[in-house]
Order: structure tokens, then C-alpha cells, then sequence
């Protein structure tokens, strides 16, 4: 095992009916609010007429950010970092899936600087403060709500990179499967997804003595797996609550602890896919995950025989063969999600001039671990 | 799935060499510690002089509590709040494992506070504040280094009694594999069987869906065994990480998320035996978890038939056969590693009057949920 930190603060407060105390622990942090809002049917719903209700009533003047869209653009980011700094607001509230969470951090420390936020995520400056973050988390699938994660698209520039923050740890987040029974079966699918590549990218890289991250790490997917019966009974809380405890377990630090290193290839890459296409970051995955671990299993096929065994109960077959089919497995069930497995069904030309372009974006994004763009091309051409 | 709160702020330093980062850690606390020593070999090891040039080297001016004893005394809590206070010291550091721990924990509520100490423990009163708290951990066993939880002995009235106050998570617990490798077999050995009975209490009690904390819970207990070589081994540094890494998330607040119980009758009733008689609580509990879950599996066979299945393998069985193997297997297992399994090899007398003693004093225990006393006299029954 290699030395770590790890350090998560966030409050996870979780179970039906926890949405309730949204004003109450917004409180603990200030008395001005800004609300950061995801676009699409949660205002239709009434979510956010309640979380303006129950920050109210808590005593909080609430000013909304309106519209936040999948793949949260920097434009949303600066314009909340305004709103911020002109009203002097002291708490961000986020209530949505990941992408209002993101821009919500990326807020949160854009509005305690002088600077361009964008600098953070070039890599020219870190951030040791920030405005406190609460998040009420509508979507189980990134696990932002207890992360320090944040993804921004740079949509000008058509890039798509990440922060890793300490203080972009919310101060709290609530998960109320209540909130994710209305979410719509792809977007569903889209989330068994995220959450499987998070605790499923690092779990190949670094120190392989690892048994207490390693478990943590296959109970996230076996549990995310187990809980796909929610694509049929999208009103079942339990498996809801399965996935969306789940997903938050995925990336909030446990199913990294000793690997000595952190290296998401296979985000590296659907950001740069996405930050072009604009996809759904967990459709982008479903092709590109299995892809990039066709790569990897290569380099190591005898842990890819552990994974196989562990997750799918594949035994007694040579190492190589056994990793694939584990790979073949897990694609199999992205597929039978009605995920998209192929960059034609995600609708990304597969021409060279397209693969090009994404590799070399992948290679000048400063979180990225890949230092050579044929391995971006070789998962790329997997992606069929 | 119940509602819950998870919260768990503590930093974990993890890894060889970390032992070297306490000074710049605690010196973010204050200018003045606490240094709170075990009695042991520790002194003798050079470990104190170390902690002392690094905390002195980062500028903090140390007063220190000497002889912490196993099942660590109110008297010493007393006199580490009677030092902090007269000498207005800023940060309790402790050196040591959960006995050193849980004093500074006790000490860290009592310094702030104008009353007693003893009401936090007796229930009378709750605890909203407390100096920080740092910690270098040198035994795998309680993991007091990233828990809430603190126990200490009335010795004058032989009780011993928990508390679990938020404000006693340490702000950072160095865990550096290094310090464990000098920890002699039987010490080691309770460790082991400590971190699973923690694993090993909630997961038969409460909601039974709770898929990923109980992957959790399994996962520890898995590694926990699987480390178990370390007992031949005492300098695989490797092994020593696995069982530390486990036994921290085994009581961090993870292996019972959704469980909407704690219930820890084992703990309580060992309480109880070793505030009589003075055992260490990893040999306490290889007696009593047994028996306690032999006591619970007549409730739930199916429940312990599928522990039996996830820890041992054992399946194609009738549930409470299935269940009964499995909690044999994991008594063959604390046996097998030099544990006393009975009372009498505890050397605790098994007769009528002091069984009733136990009995009376688990159900004025604050902390119990054992309401019948014929429960506890059940259990001690089994305990042979």
C-alpha cells in the first residue's frame, strides 16, 4: 500500500424526506443564498419552489442561478461568481445533479478570488478558499455531492477539464431518493454508469496491495449492478437509495486510498469527446470505459482476472481471457442499459481528423495522466 | 434502507514515514499540546522522544500525560483536563492506540467544560465543543484514530462507558504501519478480532438493505482476516497497512450508514466483564462476539446464513446450520490466533452471582440497548 491522505468533510445527510432540512443546515453557513439551479424539469416539479421555500423559512435571502445545462459551461460559472461578488452572498446552494454541483464549485471558489476562474482549471493556480457549498443532489451518478471534484467545459474553447479542491468539499449534501424517482430511464442508465467507472478507473492503476480499497471499491459496482432492476421500477426508493449511496461511495476518496496514484483515463478521454459533442458524460463513458480497460488489460491481465472473478464470478480461465470476458461482461451491461457502447450510436464521427483532435486534447489537459496520443487513438479505434 | 448522517472529518495521514508529518499537523491547532503517552513500551522504543522533537521542532511547547493505561482510567482523564486547563494547553495530541486515544477524546470534552466530566459518559449531558485533537496511532485494533466513539473506566465505581460526541473525531490521526510493526502477537491478535466484532455488530442489526455497508462491513472483515499472517509475520509492513487501513474503516461510521440502529451488544456486555476485571478488550470480545451472535442468530438464521456465505464461502445449507457454521468458523478463527474463546480462559469466574453483576451493570450502561437482563445472561451462558 502507498502512504495517503484522506480527508472528506462533507455531511452526507441521506433518506426519504431529508430534502426538508435543506434550509436549516444552509443556515449553519449564512444568511444570503445563491441557488444554483440544473435546467430541465426539476422547476416544472416544484423542487426548486421548495428549496426556496425551505431556505426562506431558515431565514436566508435566496438569489437563483437559473439553467445550469449538462456539461456546465464556464459562461454559468462566471455569471454566479458575479452574482456573488455584487451581493455579497456567503453560502451556494446547489440543487441539482452533478452539473449544477460542479458549477456550484467552481463558483464557490471563483467568488473568494481575484483572478480568472479558468486559471484553476488550467492548472496555473489552486484554490485554498472557497464559499461554503450545500448540494441537494437530484441524480445519483457523478457523486458530487461528496466529492471535491469539478468538471467545467470551457465551451469557447471547447474544453472540458476538472478541479480536485479540498475546500470544494460541500459543507453538506443531502440524498433524498424521493428527489431521483422522476428521473428518466437513459439518465438512470447514465448513472449506474458514472458510478461504476469511478470506483472502476483507479481500481487498475498504482499499488495492487489493496484489499480494503479494492472491496470498497467492487462493493460500489456490485451494488451499482444489483440496483440496474431500478431502470424498470424507476418509483422503487430502496434501489434508489442502493445507487445513490452507491455512486457517492464511488469518488468520494475510499476507493482510491493506497493505490499511490490517480489516473482516469477513460474520463480523460469522454471529456475531451465531450467537451466537442456534447454527450451525456455517463453515455460518453459507456463507450469509451470498457474501450480504455480493453487497453489497459494488456498491460496487466492478471488484474483484470481479479476484477472478473470479484465482479462477475469469472474463474479457472487463463488471465487474459478471463479479463476480457469481465470486460466483455460490464459492456454487456452497459449495453442491456440501453447505453450507447459504440462512438456511432454516441454519434461521434469516427473519422481521423475527429480521433486526432480528441487526442491531442486529451494530451494538453492538465489533469490528464496520458503522455502519449497513440494510446488515445488505440482506445479510441476499441470503441466499436 | 433508514435515513442517516454520515460525518467524518478527520484527516488520515496513512503510510510509512508519516509519523514524521505530526509536528506541521498539530501545529495548526495551537501553540500548546497535550502530549498524552500509553504506559508501555512506547517510552522505551523512543517513540515519546520522537513526538516530542517533532511537535517541539514545529514550535509547539508540550506538557505531557504519562502511563495511559489499557481500558484508560477517569483518573487520567482528570489529570489531563487539570493540566490543560491550569496550563490553558490548545490541542491534545495522543500517542498510542485506543486506550491513549479515547483519553485524549475525554480529556478534549472536559478541558472546554466547567462540569464533571463523568455526566458526558453517564448520559446527563452532551458535548458541543471541544479542544482539537491529533493522534498517531500505534495499534490496529479500536480505530479510535477515525471514530467518534470514546470509552473510558470509572474505576472507582468499575464502570466503563461510551460516549460518541462529534466533536471528538481527531482533526488528523497519522497511521504509520511502521510504529505497529514492535506490537507484540497477542496485542495484535486482539487487534485483528477488535476490528471485526466492529464490522461485525451493526451488520446483523437494523434495515437489511444496506447492500453497499454491508459490502463495506464484509470487506473489513475479509481483509481484517486475511491479514492474519501478520501474527508470523510482525515486519510485513504490507500486512500491518491492510489490518490498520481495515480496522479504521471498520468503526469510521461507514459499516453502519442505513442501518438505522447501533446496537453493539458484544461491546456493552465486554464493557461490563472488563470494567470487573481488567481484560483486554480485543480478548473480551473474542469471548463475547461469539456468543452474542450465536444469541442473535436465533432471531435472524437467514441473516447469519448469508454472512456465513459472503465471509467463509459456506453455502448449500439450511439457514440456521449455515448460520452457526459461519459463527463457529469465526470463533476457530479468534481461537486460532491465540485468543481465550471462553470465560475461564479469560480467567473471569463463571459463577451465578458474578454473571448477575454483569448482567445488572450492561442494562444501567446508558450507552446499551440491552433492555432484559436474561439476554445477557444468555449470552454469558454461551461463552464457553
Amino acid at each position: 500500500m502507498k502512504p495517503f491522505d484522506f480527508y472528506n468533510p462533507t455531511r452526507i445527510i441521506f433518506g426519504t424526506g431529508t430534502f426538508a432540512r435543506l434550509g436549516k443546515e444552509a443556515a449553519r453557513y449564512g444568511k444570503k443564498a445563491l441557488l444554483v439551479k440544473a435546467a430541465g424539469p426539476l422547476a416544472k416539479m416544484g423542487v426548486y419552489a421548495k428549496a426556496e421555500t425551505l431556505l426562506s423559512e431558515a431565514g436566508l435571502q435566496v438569489v437563483a442561478l437559473e439553467g445550469v445545462a449538462a456539461n456546465p459551461k464556464l459562461s454559468s460559472v462566471r455569471e454566479g461568481i458575479k452574482l456573488c461578488q455584487q451581493q455579497k452572498l456567503e453560502v451556494v446552494v446547489a440543487v441539482g445533479g452533478g452539473s449544477a454541483i460542479d458549477c456550484a464549485k467552481a463558483i464557490a471558489v471563483g467568488a473568494v478570488d481575484e483572478g480568472d476562474v479558468w486559471d484553476f482549471f488550467t492548472g496555473k493556480r489552486a484554490a485554498a478558499k472557497a464559499l461554503p457549498i450545500g448540494a441537494v443532489s437530484t441524480l445519483a451518478a457523478t457523486g458530487a455531492e461528496m466529492s471535491l471534484h469539478c468538471v467545467i467545459t470551457n465551451e469557447a474553447e471547447k474544453k472540458k477539464y476538472a478541479t480536485h479542491f479540498e475546500v470544494n468539499y460541500p459543507k453538506f449534501s443531502i440524498i433524498d431518493p424521493e428527489l431521483h424517482k422522476t428521473v428518466p430511464r437513459f439518465l438512470t442508465a447514465c448513472g449506474l454508469c458514472d458510478a461504476i467507472t469511478h470506483a472502476g478507473e483507479n481500481y487498475f492503476i498504482g499499488d495492487r496491495n489493496t484489499p480494503m480499497t479494492d472491496r470498497i471499491a467492487e462493493g460500489v459496482i456490485l451494488t451499482v449492478i444489483e440496483s440496474d432492476k431500478v431502470l424498470d421500477e424507476p418509483d422503487n426508493l430502496e434501489l434508489r437509495a442502493n445507487h445513490a449511496w452507491a455512486a457517492a461511495i464511488g469518488i468520494n476518496g475510499l476507493t482510491d486510498c493506497g493505490r499511490g496514484a490517480f489516473y482516469y483515463g477513460a474520463h480523460t478521454i469522454e471529456h475531451a469527446v465531450s467537451a466537442h459533442f456534447d454527450v451525456a458524460h455517463g453515455a460518453g463513458l459507456a463507450v469509451v470505459h470498457p474501450a480504455w480497460l480493453a487497453y489497459l488489460c494488456e498491460q496487466d491481465p492478471a488484474r483484470f482476472a481479479h476484477f472478473a472473478g470479484r465482479i462477475f464470478g469469472i474463474k479457472g480461465k487463463p488471465a487474459k481471457e478471463a479479463g476480457l470476458a469481465g470486460i466483455a461482461a460490464l459492456k454487456a451491461k452497459y449495453k442491456s442499459w440501453g447505453l450507447p457502447v459504440t462512438l456511432k450510436e454516441l454519434k461521434v464521427p469516427e473519422d481521423p481528423a475527429t480521433f486526432e483532435k480528441i487526442a491531442a486534447d486529451c494530451l494538453v489537459d492538465p489533469d490528464s495522466g496520458i503522455k502519449d496520443k497513440k494510446i488515445v487513438l488505440d482506445v479510441l479505434a476499441r470503441c466499436k
